[in-house]
């Protein structure tokens, strides 16, 4: 019997597009983009390539609001810190979520006991839900940060981001989502969306493990959590990596393109499989929104026992 | 005309070996590490496999002592600043010189800036050593981290780590040594140098862009940079990166096994091209230490101004 794999929530293999995409920068176009030769040049390019591609995946007019990092957990890491203490002369007030992946939360736990800051985290309804109404409330005079996730890792709840931003936005706070789960399964534009920091990775849409991006908006200023070199326009320091940054501009190209297809495709697929569940075995519980609200991908069911 | 590629202290190319361990990586053990089912134990047990080629190739006794990284700048901030903070309550002094790597400069700069430490820049000679002695007298009843290289990257001046560890341990201080440059070149003994916290980056070492790993000697503490999941023993959070751990494993291993050999060849080498450098060319002048105290792979030269 041939293995399936049903993880794609955790990681997704790399496509062979993307692995080919990125062979010539092993040991061909391999110098270090930072050097001002020739050679360091061709891997600058190709690195600034890489940029525009991954600011076209999630809407980005400008490649320079890209920041390449080494995954999800780094990008929320630079978004949370970096913005919570640039912004923490204005105050130091953060609001969250109780459902928030654990880069989000875990940065939150960093910033308060390390930096006095102080979090709100905002509960959810019975699906996952953030309530726009109770962000507004839990707005305070100090508060310079809200973090509220695209979509659940877990359950697959899509949340109203829109809404949600536009709240911050009403209110002069900026506005984070963690969209690493909904890239490759929902169209993300970060304008449409209004929101000023987007983190993303790349081994969560068929791309290498290792790089991941944050959006941030032009204007939106942050203090640097790698501290180093004057790459990434001096946001991020550390050697860039060319070969990891084509790949996720490949897997990016091709998410963007195969996104409609592919999504419209994985609900069908998710509505048929849940309910075989539900026709096959007894005393059965969907966790999470029902279709158009959940994340194409996602399922999350568990057996209710009886006493 | 072949272009000859002059630039290894940037970058190296990753070897055939190298890229060849990886591939089984992308889409066949592709699986996330943090995954309890069968294919994510797979992808758990290479990971742990090349954590025990970092250990032996950098003379660690124990493979949980080696924390993998994104590379040497993030090696060097998790150093600096996960050892500072957590031991910020004996004290907020360090010690480094005025010509670390920027990773490890400005890491104290942000130290000093958002969490009111102290920072000593030991100076050095002309040749580039920091001195023992003058390390001594730096010493403060509140002095927590001390940080040297173990080779500069500029000049190449290997640094007499042993003497400046043993103040550090004479003194009950945890010492850091940035080991990114030397690694490959130098035979690297983490118990023979007497450091608690070193740091390398497989990509200066024919190994990929995008991880490093930094020795954590068993019994200290660190505050995590990268907040978030339970990865690295709860030290490095991010989803684990199987692929480019393999490649630097193997990366390390060969580097290993040709240490001896290759050293010896690149001082050969570089005595000659230095030699031949200074017989055709008037006003030159070398810049950093002779021979045994330079690293093999460096030259660092100027034509000296004649007014």
């Amino acid at each position: 019997m041939e293995d399936i794999y049903f993880d794609h929530a955790a990681t997704t293999p790399m496509l062979e597009e993307v692995i080919k995409a990125m062979k010539p920068f092993y040991n061909q176009v391999f110098a270090n983009p930072a050097s001002s030769h020739l050679q360091g040049q061709k891997a600058a390019s190709a690195l600034e390539d890489a940029r525009e591609s991954v600011a076209e995946f999630i809407g980005a007019k400008n490649a320079e609001e890209v920041v390449f990092t080494s995954g999800g957990t780094e990008a929320d890491n630079l978004a949370l810190k970096g913005a919570a203490m640039a912004f923490s002369k204005k105050g130091k007030h953060i609001i969250t979520s109780q459902i928030e992946h654990h880069a989000v939360l875990k940065s939150c736990e960093y910033l308060k006991k390390h930096l006095g800051f102080e979090i709100t985290y905002l509960g959810v309804d019975q699906n996952g839900f953030v309530d726009p109404a109770e962000l507004k409330e839990a707005v305070r005079e100090d508060t310079v940060l809200i973090s509220i996730m695209l979509a659940n890792n877990e359950i697959g709840t899509i949340q109203p981001i829109k809404e949600l931003a536009s709240v911050a936005r009403e209110n002069n706070i900026l506005f984070h989502t963690d969209a690493v789960q909904a890239a490759g399964q929902l169209k993300i534009d970060v304008n449409d969306l209004g929101v000023d920091l987007l983190s993303v990775s790349a081994h969560k849409f068929n791309g290498p493990k290792g790089i991941g991006a944050l959006f941030v908006r032009k204007g939106v200023e942050l203090i640097p959590q790698l501290s180093g070199g004057s790459q990434e326009r001096k946001r991020r320091a550390g050697t860039a990596n060319p070969a990891a940054a084509v790949g996720m501009a490949r897997a990016a190209e091709i998410a963007l393109k195969n996104l409609k297809k592919k999504s419209s495709k994985l609900n069908k697929l998710r509505e048929y499989f849940i309910s075989q569940l539900f026709s096959t075995f007894d005393n059965l519980k969907l966790n999470g929104p029902d279709s158009e609200k959940r994340l194409p991908a996602n399922i999350n069911i568990i057996k209710v026992r009886i006493n």
